[in-house]
Parts: C-alpha cells; structure tokens; sequence
C-alpha cells in the first residue's frame, strides 16, 4: 500500500475521526477543475499516451527541478535543447526513468511524492513504494497500462470524474482541438480559457509577430490602439464560444493602471513601435489588466491574475531549453496600492469578478483577505503551485479565513499540466480542507454540520460559482 | 448552546486539559481595556442603546465589510450616505438584522462570528444558532433586553467586571463626556487617550482648520512652530487631567524623523502654507512621532503607534458613506529603518515607553521581537484588528515569544468600539494565551507553575505595566 | 529535573511515540559543528574557563539583551565600556550572576532559557531551577565544576563528542592557535572558515587600514584591483591549509554583482580612495560575491552568505560598548533579485557550492526553497540566529520541505560562541527534526523507515556533505 487511507488528515485520533466524516461525504463529488494546463488535443485526437518518462517525468518541471538541484543534467532526463540542428538521439524512456527511480527519496515531504505515488497505486496498480531495483517493473507494468483503452485521454476523463476542465490558450491558438471537440460525439466538459499573456507583455520574445497574427486572426487591425482592444474583444468573443468562463493575466506583478484613453493610445504606439523602456513596458501590462477587466464587465468573463513570478530565472537554461524548466522563481508581490488602479474603476461593479493568486504568502493576510474580505468582485484563488501542497494548503486556510471567511474564495482549481495527478490533487486538496475544517469542529469554532456543507462548498461548488460553471444537469 | 466551554482549547484531551486547568484560574478576573474606542458618552449619559442592528450590526465594520463583500449594499445595512441632502428614510432595524441574519453563514471561521454568539448566549439569553428563521426572534428578544436597565452602559460595565476603560479622543474633543464622568457619582473608571491625527497628518481633510481649533483650545498660536507643539502638550496636560496615561498614533507607516529644529520648523511652516509635497507630509508626520516621544519623555504617557493601514480604499465609498466601511487595508510595514531617528534618540530612555502594533505580521518575528526584545522602553501590543482573531494571536505568541519573551509584550487590548462584544474579546485572548502556554507545558517547555503565572500576567497585569494603569484597590 | 526526556517532542501521545523513537537513534550520533564563532585558543591553550558568568553571562547576547530589555544596565552584566580611560573596577562575577539569577523568568519560552537549563543540567549537576534563592548555590557549584581538569575545553570537546567543529576567522587572522593546534599531540578536529567581511565591506571601521594589513600578510600589493584579489587567494589557501572548506559573507544584503573586469577595477580604486558612496559601497560588496564565488569555483571552498543584519542598531551602545550586545536586527532580505548575477554565472557550475541563511522568514517559501529546489550549487542552512528555536526551526521545515526537499537543505549548524551550548543546541535541534518527521509519519507522508533515515542525515550527514567534510574515520 502506498497511500493510507487516513492520509493527510489530523494525527490526533479524535480529530482524525471528525476528518474522516467530512471527508467521506466530499471524496467521491466530481472534479471540477476551473484553471489548467491539460491539451485539449489529449481529448480530441484520445491517442493513447506515450511512454511512461514522457507522461510522467519530462513534461513535469516539479520532478525536472528537484533532479537537475540534485545534479541530474536535463538531457538526462529526455529534455530537448531547443537548438535547430540538435541530432543527439532522443533519450530512451526507460532510461530517464532509471534516473527518476534511483533518486525517488529526492521527493520525500514534497507533494510530487504524494501525488505520485496517488497515480502509481490508483492508476496503475503499483503497491510497493519506488527505488532503483523495481523501476523496471514499475515501467514496464505502467507502459503495459497506457496501451489499453481504459488509459486512453478520454477513458481517464471519465473514470477520473471530472465534470468539467477548463484549458489555458493564447489568443493566438486557433482552438482547433476544442473545435474538434465540439463537432465529436463525446459529452466530456472540456473548455477553454483566454490567456492573452503574449500578445499583452511587450516582453514576450515575437510580441510584434504576436500583435500581427492577432489582428489576422480576429480581423482587427492591430497597428491601433481602438484595433487592438477590439481584436482582444473579438479574441474572447471566439474563446466564449469555446466555452471560456475566465480570462488568466500571468503578470510579473500585479500592477494595473488605468490611464485616459488618449494616453493609453500613446502608449501602445510607443510598446509597438519597440522603443518602450521597461517602466513603460511594466505600465502598459498594467494598464491592459485593466481594459481586460472593463472587457469582463462586457462580456462576463471571469478574470484571473496569477502575478508574482520571475521567470526563466537562469538564461543558459532558458537559452538552452526553453522556458517552464523548473527556474521560475517568486517574487514579492504587492496587491493593495498594485490593484487600487482597477478596483478604484470596476471593484464594486456588480458583473465585474476577479480572483487573485499569489506566489507571495505574506500576502494572505495581509493584504489579499482583507481585498477579498470586503471587495465584492473580488474572491482568492486556492493555494498556488509551490503553495499547492499540504502545509501550502493549510496556511492559505489559517490566514485567510479570519479574515476573508469560506465564501470570499474560490474553492480548488489544480493547474495542472499532469493529466493523471488530476484526482491525486483533487484527493490532497479535499484531504486538507477537511482536516483543516475537522480542527475547527474540534476547538467548537465550526458545528460538524456547518463543516460538512463546506466541505461540499469547497470540493466544488465553490468553483463552480467563482467561474460561473454551472453544475451540468 | 452557542458556546461550548471548551472553545479554542486544544484538540489533545491532554493539552486541552491543561489549558481548561490556566484558563479557570484566569477567566474571572477585571477586564483591564487600555485601549478602544468605546464612546464616553454612553457612560456620561446612560442612556439606553438603540435597536439590535444599530448596536450590532450599523457601526461594526467587521460586519459590515463580510456582508458588503457578498453583495448586500451597505445602504440595505442602515449606512446613512453622507450627502447633506440624504432624505431617503432610515431603514429598519428590523429590516437590517433579516439582512444580517440569513447571511450569518458567511462569518463561519471568522472571529466576529465567535464574539457575536458569545453576546448572543451570554448576554442575551441566546441559545440556537441566529440564522433567517430565527432572526425575529432574536431581534425581539435582543430589543426587550435593551429596555432593561441592567442593559444600560454603567450596569454593563459593571457586569462585564471591567476595572479600566480607555477611550480614544482627538485633541479636538472638548473631552465633555469624560468631565462628566467625572463630576458623576459613578465609580467607573473611564479614562481617555491622546489621539492626535487630525492635527499632526497634513492628508486630513480639514486640517488648517483643525490646527486653527486647536490653538483655540489650548489657546497657543499654532501658526507657529512652537506654538504649535505647546498646544500639543497644553493638550495633553489636559488629556492626562481627564485619566489619560497613553498616546496613539494611527499613521501610515511607522516612519520617524529626528530633524534640527530650524527644519522642522521650516517643515511646519511648509506644510502650514498646503505647499508641502506628499514627501514632505510623510517627513511631517515622521518627524511628529519623534516629537511626541519627546513629549512622552516629560509628561510620562505611554506612546502606542498603530501603522501601515491604508485608509479608505475605494475612493467611490468613501465618498458616498465616508471612513470606518471597512475598506482600510494593510499594508508592508517597515519598522526597523523606519523607528531609528526616534529610537536613536529616545530607545534607551529609562523614562520613555513605546508600544508597537502592526498589520503586517511579517514584522512580528523579522523585525519587531527583535526591537522588543532589546531596546527596554519598547512593548509589543497584541495581534491587532485583523489579527486579533484565535489563529492570528496564536501566530503572534508563536512568532514572538522565542526571540522577545512573555515580558516584552504589553497583554491584551480590545481596540474596539462594539461594547458589547468586549466580554467576548478578552475572553477568546485567554483562551488562546491559555491554550499557547498549556501547549508549551505539554511539550515541557514551561512547568505548569510558571504558565499559571504567566496567564495571570497577560490577563491584566501586562496591561497594567505597560499603560501605567496602576490596579484599583 | 530541569530537562524532561520528551521535552519539544510533539503532545499527541502517538506522535510522541514516533518523535522518541526517532530521536533515540540519533540522540548520541556526534557532533558536527560547521559553522560557529568557539574561540580556537581555547582549545589551543586549553586553559580553564574564567567564572560563571564571564562563561555564561557577559559573552552570551541573548542573554545580555534580554536583560538589557528589562532595565538592567550592561555594566551590572559585567559589560567593560570600550573607552581608552575605563578606570571602573570590574563586576564581580557573583554580583552578575545574582542580577541575572533574579531575572531568569524573563527567558520562559525563549530558546536561551532551554539551552541553560540543559547546560545547568547535564553540564554542571543542578536540578532545581535557577531562582534569586538559589543564585549563589547554582555560582559555587559552577564555579568549582570549572576548576576540575574535566571542564577545561579540551576535556569538554571530547565528552560533548564534537567530530568536527569550525571557528570564523577574518583574513587578518594570522590562525596562530589554529597553528598551536595542528603543532599540538591534541587530536580534536578544529578547523577555521574564512570570513573576509573586514578586508571587503567598505562600512568596517578602519577599512583602509585592514587592507594594508591583508596585503602584508598575504604579501601582495593591496593598493591595486588585481593584489587584492590575489591577496585573496593567498589569504584563502592559508586558510584552507589550517582546514577550512567554507568561507562566510555577513552582509547587510544579499546583493550580488557581475561587473566587466575594469569596471570593478575602477570601482575598487575608488572604494579604496574613500569617496565611493554608499550604492557605490554596495555594489562593491555586491560584486566581491561574486568575486568569492569565482575563487570557491576554483579552490573548492563552500560558500556561505548570512545577510539581512542592521548592526549595530542603537549608536549609544555601540559606541560605549561596541558590537555584539544585542542591537543587530534583522532587515527584509530580498535573495531572487539580488542574487541574479552571481547565479547566472555559477548558480549551474558543478563545483560551486553556496549555503544560503535569511533572517527574514518570509524569505523562506518564497524564494530560498524555489532557488535551491532548482539550482544545483544552492543549499539551505538551517534557521539562523533569532530562529535557531523550537517553533523557528519547525517553521523552516514546513516552510522549505515541500518545494526544496530535504536533500537541498544542509543540516544543521549552531552558529555559536556559546561553547558549553553546543550539546544543548544539536540536541534541540534533533528533538525538532524529529518532531517534525514524527508528525510526516503520523499523517502518513513518510514511512517510519524514510523519517529514520532523514534523521541521521539531519543529525549530521548533510551538514558533512554541504560542508564537504568528510566524516572521520
């Protein structure tokens, strides 16, 4: 056995019970996964996934970071170079996975562990924990697996219990996969969300490029400042009709501006024609925050700001491989003078919803539950990435609630470009939201009633409000 | 039952056991307030208190800004807008408590939910959940209680076994009330507190006329330098006749500034004539904490700074129903850089004694443990507004205490201005401080002597030292 | 008893079990101390300790200002003014001793009290604990345990089963008891570290001077860019030759630079010309980190940085006094940033090793774990200074496990002057580590098996491996 059944929830044996209750009556509610990285393409085309290393280790930069700390090279681990004329061959999946395997302790007390082994025994039947001597076993027996139907993209889908999962795409995907699915018989939820980080921060390598393929594809004349905010209106148009319910603003900070029209216009002329230094380059990502949040009172999407991370921290490793490498790094993030520019215009607007991430705890308490405590637009995203595990998740509770209370954030989204951690994460966050509440019960500040309808309230329908994803009938 | 006699222990039967055995020993003894907002003029006057909603809903923003944050509109809760023309009607007590009562699910977790059922049970005979089926009935019964006499504020200050009280008044405030507490008959101990704000931050709306009342009052030319800081201490010999023992200063950041007197007088000068930039009001209000220190020095008042909150956030509300809505946000608050010019100056002071507040809880382990645990004129002030909550005062015991100890922190203090819920306040800050040392004896960092001490030490008798607040006999 | 056997174990009896066990296999592994401030002519000379309180009291700044705090004057601790003309006859030991007997309830909760009492305890015999009545007992029984052979350094180096332990040296260090050591027959393992701070921050008190001086023993020419750096590296191969692997950076931030080769020339000639200002001083500290990281790149040696410490805070004291009694304070330490240049340059070099400290806590989550959850040459120290306590040293771990594992963190290390501390200290810190993987296996995130291997590399093997000491055979 490789997770036990009272996983996560209280050592103390009278609390542990209270957890337990609460989280029998949440473990089996569908999944529903507002914010995430899956490719909607898994769904469309249903091929069955690749080899063990290439589903598991090589797209996940929790597992690539922790190797490479220890001083695994990338390659090692099946990453490409991103060089044109690379002919080293590509790296054997059995390989890759024999260097995971001999270090698996590396993982110990990091929720990478948990979730793996979550997918391990759940999804592939494994039951003696991972190491050196039976990586082979656990390769070819999950290997074995992914031939099958039942491993197949959409099978997961469906025995995973997912009710609905929300993609992240640029205004600069043409969504055929989601159009695919659409025009397919299959009934699986699966929506997009308008990420319009490249064709907003003049900072993103090909940003002109970027601009020009916009202005194609929504048939706007992006050259203009009145164009472009209409290529963007006409971008969410088409992303809404892929089912997009939010809007996601992956800023370095959370800055926003809210300038007079003829002032933003010379800006935009000024980040186009390239000569933009960086505090006007940082003014108009902030300002454009705020035209999406005027587009979110048009048109109803929710918004989302993830702010916060520097990226691609080492260039010879973003020179080398690209980005999402494992080198993004957090960053001090201030919200309460960063938003007043948006929440001064559209904070108290009664179609106007917006849910703040942070990368930076100290927030919590300080400044994002008193934002979200009072601000009705406003609720707080679950606990994220680095924060996306059980002490991460349990602080977000402590220092958000006294404040904040449930019902001002947005239940738990998983983020997630790991397809098969999906109910592992889901499973950790339920685990931890109802011990969290069992500990409340267990000092009389919550009746065990009042914690089981959170509970419920938490596994989803939370989400369900923040993104206005209603419950499918 | 609302409250069961065990809320806040520990979980562990055999910690809790503890704490209950600290907790009985402490739970009875006088409430020391030296520091709130409670207005003098319910003691001066007696009067009954008006309907349930405008003694518990109306004026408490922590209730205000959770209803607010879900939707209600603040008109729907009895604010009255402060146009000069407003003739819509006021709205029903009773209208406003069905509001608050079918919401009273979204305070689940929050400290307000705690201090209102203690009210609900222990002071209005209460003993179901309030929620919107209930809500008359708890409205009728609150209001029959109100007309009772043993409900009026001297009977209440007297059940609640409060043995000292401090207010808070601007040195604008005639300090009537006060005066006629003391030319009462009545033995309760009403004491005052030097507020200076409106006469020391230049942002204040009214602040030439403010300065020009002030002079009047304490019949100095504040046009002048020296003027002006006389009517400072006409005022505060005056505050000090009327029982006051403590300063307070409420600015934005804790910035100091120890400038030669030529400057500040030009500083004054300048800030006088409105041409002062927002650099020079921050150096004015950094350089009148110095001052006041200077003043404290002489005159023997505590000084307390409460900074970092950024007041009135959205400028749309405040303009429609003015300050205390609660949208005054924290901020990060620097005190180390920040304190030095004062601290340089007066922070080994045998005489001198500054108390520190912040809402930035960062600061308590980095930054203020540090400041307390060294410097002997300054006291730490318990975990504040937001944090003046079960988690929150854990978090400041656990982030404090190993660096600064028990003895440089300055007990509890309410800092409210509901009356009502103070019986509550003290109590949930013992059990806490209870439940933090009982966990200290179980993991035999205290003997249980010494925790029985020290409760007692922080149920009063820090407080006591701390504002110079000697015990009745 | 004045030391519980499951004293910081965990309250809940079944976790306590775990904690117990886990701590009995580690609780006599040796020492392994790789980071301290032990004087070496202690161990040189081997002469006995002075009296009770020149060895508890007077060199002890947790002691000092904690007392300082609380109104005692540091001359009645025994403090000596640093003035030329000090003719005040020296406090009697027994006289201090008595001051801080009566005050010793002022260090409940704080990690100092823990380490005396253990000192009290199992160093010097005593069982009751230490009150004004007793003061003189507790100084007579001290006293008389240091006279006896078995108390003199050498003899305690050995029963506190130290394997290795390193003292700081600054370059200015001609190392003679270091010397006296390696001359001797004595075969207790004490190397020195390399801490340069004097002869590299521009701040230092007679910095001009100290450069002359490093250039004379290192005999280079110190008045030109290329000497120095040279003089560096003799002064660094001497220090290797006397055992040290590591060297060590306190200062006041984590900044570092990556000037071209003459711009750091012609910003050493005019730091050297004392009119470099004071961003002209940091970057000089900036980029002689990365300076030091160059040299560590080539001779092997590990690199420390302690930043975010404001000396010196109150200049009075420092200037009767001088340095260390109580007045650094800790600052908000930014590391993403600052520490960008030089990890772009080695941040991925298989040789170079950097071992990162913060006092700023929030430092923790946000940005030390993501840095060395990734970079292969960045390890954690342990909790430093204010937060090498029971909850400091728990926060570390629940803060830092999850995103860096515990194979990125380094053990840990006491920091300390305090020598007979040093078995209180690694026993605190063990009892916590254990505590806390107690608490990873009660809520089933480790096997037993996993928790009690970590243990033991907590308990020394990391601190080995970071520090590249190889164990002894």
């Amino acid at each position: 056995m490789l997770n036990h059944p009272d996983r996560l929830f209280p050592a103390d044996s009278a609390v542990r019970a209270i957890a337990r209750r609460l989280f029998e009556a949440v473990e089996r509610l569908p999944i529903v996964s507002p914010h995430g990285h899956t490719d909607p393409a898994w769904f469309a085309l249903n091929e069955p996934f690749p080899d063990p290393a290439r589903l598991l280790i090589v797209p996940d930069h929790y597992v690539l970071r922790m190797l490479y700390s220890q001083g695994v090279p990338l390659e090692k681990l099946g990453v490409r170079p991103r060089i044109d004329n690379d002919e080293t061959a590509p790296v054997d999946g059995r390989a890759i996975w024999r260097e995971f395997a001999s270090r698996y302790y590396l993982f110990r007390g990091t929720p990478t562990r948990m979730w793996l082994d979550h997918t391990f025994e759940f999804l592939f039947g494994q039951s003696t924990p991972l190491n050196a001597a039976n990586a082979d076993q656990y390769y070819d027996a999950i290997a074995e697996c992914l031939q099958r139907e039942q491993f197949r993209p959409r099978a997961l889908f469906e025995s995973f219990n997912i009710e609905v999962i929300a993609t992240t795409e640029s205004p600069l995907d043409e969504l055929k996969a989601h159009q695919q699915l659409r025009d397919s018989a299959w009934g699986g939820r699966v929506i997009t969300a308008y990420r319009p980080d490249p064709v907003i921060d003049p900072d993103t390598r090909g940003f002109a490029a970027n601009l020009a393929r916009l202005g194609e594809l929504a048939n706007e004349d992006t050259n203009t400042w009145t164009g472009y905010l209409n290529a963007h209106r006409r971008s969410r148009e088409f992303f809404a009709s892929m089912g997009a319910t939010s809007t996601d603003h992956g800023h370095p900070t959370a800055q926003t501006a809210d300038l007079a029209p003829a002032e933003a216009a010379a800006l935009f002329d000024k980040v186009l024609s390239g000569r933009a230094d960086a505090a006007e380059r940082e003014l108009f990502r902030a300002q454009m925050l705020t035209e999406m949040a005027a587009m979110s009172v048009e048109d109803g999407m929710v918004m989302q700001i993830h702010p916060g991370s520097m990226r691609n921290h080492q260039p010879a490793v973003f020179e080398r491989f690209g980005a999402d490498m494992g080198f993004d790094i957090p960053t001090p993030t201030n919200y309460v003078s960063a938003l007043k520019p948006l929440l001064d215009r559209f904070g108290t607007h009664a179609d106007f919803a917006l849910i703040l991430f942070t990368l930076d705890e100290t927030a919590y308490s300080r400044e994002l539950a008193p934002l979200a405590g009072v601000y009705p637009s406003v609720k707080l995203g679950p606990a994220w990435w680095f924060f996306d595990a059980p002490d991460g998740m349990l602080r977000y509770r402590e220092l958000v609630t006294e404040t904040a209370g449930i019902y001002n954030t947005a239940g738990f989204n998983d983020d997630t470009r790991a397809f098969p951690s999906i109910p592992a994460r889901h499973d950790m966050a339920r685990r931890i939201d109802c011990s969290y509440l069992a500990s409340m019960v267990a000092t009389h500040r919550l009746a065990e009633e009042e914690a089981a309808e959170i509970a419920k309230d938490l596994a989803g329908e939370l989400a369900r409000r923040a993104y206005r994803l209603p419950a499918s009938v």
